[in-house]
C-alpha cells in the first residue's frame, strides 16, 4: 500500500466508524501530515484523489469536507455478517412471515385460541357504539385517560406508585422502547442486555447504533459481578431487560439481586428499562426495578400483545413526570398520536369481568402445559435450564451430541419451526439451547417429530 | 479568558456540536498543543481540569476520552428558544390537547360529523366477526395483503404503478416519514422543506438532528430557482413535501414545476418524500413526483387519518422494492409489527360502497364551504393567498395594521383557536398569515368573533 493509499484508507476508516460524518471538515493537510508522519504533499495528493472519487469536496478557503453519498441505514450491514439464521431481524421476520400451517414451537405468543377472543369481540362490538369523536378523532398526546387511570391502579398493585400523567400510551411496547432509546441514547453509547435476551432488543439497539454488551443471566437475574465489571469497563448508559418473567429463560429476579442492581445502577448514573410484557402471566410476585427505585433511574414498559391482542395494539411507558413531558414531544414529532380506538377496545376488554377469569384459567392451563412439557422433554434428554415459576417459555439445553442446525433443518421440513438458542445471544454460549413455548407444544405430533429430528441430528460417536 | 479556559471552551464547543461524542478519544495533548499553538502543559492542565469536572476521563496508556453525562434528547433545547407559540411541537400539542369546546378554525382535520362514521361503525361491527387469528395475531411484516392490493389499485389511478410488495403498512403517516428519515438521514444532513410547510415536518426533522432549509412555495409548487440554489449550496439529501394538496397553502403542483423538480432531484441524487395525505380530497388530477419519476428518487406516503379516522390508525410507504426490504427491517426492529386490526377496519370501510358516495358528497360540501369562507373573508379584508382547487385549507393574509398576536389572544379568550402563519415557517415571511380550515369555519359565531378580534387588534393609525 502506498503512503497515499494509506491516507485514503485512514480517512475511509474514519468515515466507516462515523467519526467523520457528512458535511464535517477533515483535519487540515498540515495537521494530518504531522499526525501520520507523512509529507504535506502526500496528504494533498490523497485528498485530491478523494475529491475526484466524490468522497470529499474542497471548499475555497475553508478546507476539505465530507460529501459522502446517500447511504441508507441498512441494518444487515451494520454488524459483521453472521449466519442468516442467527440474525435477530431474520428471526423476527421468519416468525412473523411463517405460514399458519407451521408449528412455531419457539415463538413468543400464545396459540390464537388461548387468547381471550370472546372478551375482545365484546369489547369491539361495544366500541363500535362509541361517540363519533372516539371513532374518528386523534388521541390526546398522553393517550386515553381511562386506560391510563386503570394502568396506574394496576401498577399500584406491583408497588409502582404513579399518577396517570406519568403514563404515556403508544402504539406498541417495541415502539415505547424505541422512543426511550431516542431520548436517552446517542450512537456509540454502551447498552447492557442480558445474555441471553429477547432478540429484538438487539435489532432495536442496532438501529440506534450503540454498543451492546451482554451480561450473563443467572436464575436470580443478571450476574452481579459481571454487571459491576461492565459498568467499570464500559460506562453504560442503559440496561434493557425483561424484569417480570425473563425472555427467553423464564427466570424471575430475586429480591437481593434486584436490590443490588438498583444500587449499582444508581451509583453509575445509568438507567434501567424494564419491559414487563409478560407481567400478567405471573402467579407469585417478583421484584420490579421501578418499584424499588421509585422510577428514579428506571423506566417501566408494558403492552397487551401477549395477553389480549397483538393485532389491536397499544403499549405504554411509565416514567418520572419530567421525562414523560419530553417523551410526549418525541411521540408527537415522530408519530403525532397513537391509535385511540385500539386503546378503547383494550380498556373495555380489560375492565370486562370475564378477562380476569380468563387470565386465572389461562395461568392454570399454562402451569399444566409447563409440567407436561418438562416431562416430555425429560424423556428426550432435553434439559430445562430452570423450571420457571410461570409464563410460556422453557429454555432448554440439548445433549452435546446433537447437531442443532441439522435438527432445525429436519424440523422445518416437517412443519416445525425451532427458536435457536444462538439467536438470543451475541456470544456462542447457547449453541446447544432452544427456546420452547410450552403453550405451542401441546400439539400431539411435536414430540415425535422432535425425537426423530434428534435421532437424525445425532453425531456418530467418535 | 486564560489559555486553559480557552482550551476547555474549545473542547466544549466540539462536544456541543457533536464533533466529539461520548466514548470518543480526544486529540492527543501534543496534537492539540500544535493545533492551538499553546504549550503542552497548558493542554495537560486543561484536560486535567475537565477530568475533575467529570467531562472527560483519562484511560491509562490510551489517552483522554469523552464521558459526557447522560444527556437526553430534549427537543425544545435543540433549536434556539423561539416564542413558545411558534414552536411546532407546541402547536401540535396545543391542537391535540385543546378541549372539544374550543373551535379550532385552523386545525388540520374535519369536524367529527363530517367523517364517514357510519361506514366506520359498520366496518368495526363486521371486523368484530373476524377470525380469532385476525383479532389477536401479529400482522405480517409488510401488513394486511388485502389493503396493500387495494392501495396498489388506487395508486394505479394516480399513475403510480406498483405491486403490493412495494407497499409497507405502518401505524401512521408520521411514523412512515420517521422510518424513511431513519433510513436515509444522518445528523447534520440537509433536508429541504417548503416555506411554508406542515409544522410537524420540522418537529420530526428536529428529532433527526438535520439542517432544515425552507424553499419558498409558489402557487405552482416550490420556487425552482431557489430549489436549484439550495441544491448547489447545501447538497441536500431529501425534500419533504405534500404534493397532492399542499399544507398549509392548499396549492397543487403544476405539471412543468413537477417535471423540472424531478430532473433536479435526479441530478442531485437526492430523494423526494411526498406525503399525499390529502389525496382523497382532490377533484381534478395533479401531478405526483412518484408517478413522474417511477419511484426512482421518490417515496410516496399516505394515510387515512383525514378521510376515514385518526383514531383507527394506519399509514403506508410506497417505494422501490429494495428500499421496502430494508424499511421492513427497520419497522420490525422499532415497532415489531403494525395494528392489523386497524388495517382490517380501514380495508372494510374503504371497500364499503357507501365510502365512495360519502367522499363525493364531502367534496361538494367542502367546495361550498370554501366558497362561503372566501366570501366571508373578503368582507373582513382577509385575503386568501390563492383559492385552492380542493381540500380543507385556506391560507390567508391579514391586513398589515392587524396585530396578529393580539388578535389570537382575543380569539382564544372567546373560544376560537387560530393557527398562526409563523408556525408554518422558520422564516418571518408569514407573520401576517393564518391557516384556516374551511370545514371548521361553518360555525355561525366565528366570523363575528374574527371581526371583533380584528377591531380589537388594529393598530391605531400612525
Amino acid at each position: 500500500m502506498t503512503k497515499i493509499e494509506q491516507v485514503i484508507d485512514y480517512i475511509d476508516m474514519q468515515l466507516k466508524s462515523r467519526r467523520l460524518t457528512p458535511s464535517m471538515r477533515l483535519p487540515s493537510v498540515r495537521l494530518l501530515a504531522k499526525e501520520l508522519h507523512f509529507s504535506v504533499s502526500t496528504i494533498v495528493e490523497a485528498y485530491e484523489r478523494m475529491v475526484s472519487m466524490g468522497i470529499i469536496e474542497a471548499r475555497a478557503g475553508a478546507g476539505f469536507f465530507v460529501c459522502a453519498p446517500l447511504e441508507p441505514l441498512i441494518l444487515s450491514n451494520i454488524e459483521p455478517i453472521r449466519e442468516k439464521s442467527l440474525d435477530p431481524l431474520w428471526i423476527s421476520r421468519q416468525l412473523l412471515e411463517a405460514s399458519a400451517q407451521l408449528i412455531k414451537v419457539g415463538c413468543g405468543w400464545l396459540p390464537d385460541d388461548w387468547m381471550p377472543h370472546e372478551s375482545l369481540r365484546k369489547a369491539i362490538r361495544d366500541a363500535s357504539k362509541s361517540s363519533i369523536s372516539e371513532l374518528v378523532h386523534y388521541s390526546s398526546p398522553l393517550g386515553l385517560l381511562g386506560l391510563r387511570e386503570l394502568l396506574a391502579r394496576r401498577l399500584y398493585n406491583k408497588a409502582i406508585e404513579v399518577t396517570p400523567d406519568q403514563i404515556l400510551l403508544t402504539d406498541s411496547g417495541s415502539y415505547s422502547i424505541d422512543l426511550i432509546c431516542r431520548f436517552l441514547l446517542k450512537p456509540d453509547d454502551v447498552v447492557l442486555v442480558d445474555d441471553p435476551c429477547y432478540f429484538n432488543f438487539r435489532a432495536l439497539l442496532k438501529v440506534h447504533q450503540v454498543k451492546i454488551i451482554g451480561i450473563p443471566y443467572t436464575a436470580q437475574g443478571p450476574d452481579i459481578e459481571a454487571f459491576k465489571q461492565a459498568i467499570e469497563q464500559y460506562h453504560p448508559r442503559l440496561y434493557i431487560t425483561n424484569s417480570g418473567i425473563h425472555n427467553p429463560t423464564g427466570a424471575t429476579l430475586s429480591q437481593p439481586t434486584a436490590h443490588q442492581l438498583v444500587s449499582l445502577i444508581e451509583q453509575a448514573n445509568m438507567v434501567v428499562v424494564e419491559d414487563d410484557i409478560f407481567s400478567d402471566f405471573e402467579t407469585t410476585h417478583s421484584p420490579r426495578f421501578s418499584a424499588l427505585d421509585g422510577l428514579n433511574h428506571s423506566i417501566y414498559i408494558g403492552s397487551f400483545s401477549k395477553t389480549l391482542s397483538a393485532s389491536v395494539r397499544c403499549g405504554y411507558i411509565v416514567a418520572k413526570k419530567e421525562w414523560i413531558d419530553h417523551l410526549v414531544d418525541l411521540k408527537v414529532a415522530t408519530s403525532f398520536s397513537n391509535s385511540n380506538f385500539s386503546a378503547q377496545i383494550l380498556y373495555r376488554a380489560l375492565t370486562d369481568g370475564s378477562y380476569r377469569k380468563h387470565m386465572e384459567q389461562l395461568k392454570i392451563k399454562l402451569a399444566e402445559a409447563m409440567q407436561f412439557n418438562v416431562q416430555m422433554f425429560e424423556k428426550l434428554q432435553i434439559k430445562p435450564w430452570i423450571i420457571p415459576k410461570a409464563g410460556i417459555f422453557l429454555w432448554c439445553e440439548l445433549p452435546t451430541d446433537i447437531d442443532i442446525k441439522k435438527m432445525a433443518d429436519y424440523c422445518t421440513e416437517n412443519g416445525v419451526v425451532l427458536a435457536l438458542g444462538s439467536s438470543f445471544s451475541q456470544s456462542d454460549r447457547f449453541q446447544q439451547f432452544l427456546r420452547f413455548n410450552v403453550a405451542q407444544c401441546m400439539h400431539p405430533d411435536i414430540f415425535s417429530i422432535l425425537e426423530k429430528a434428534m435421532r437424525y441430528a445425532r453425531h456418530a460417536p467418535a
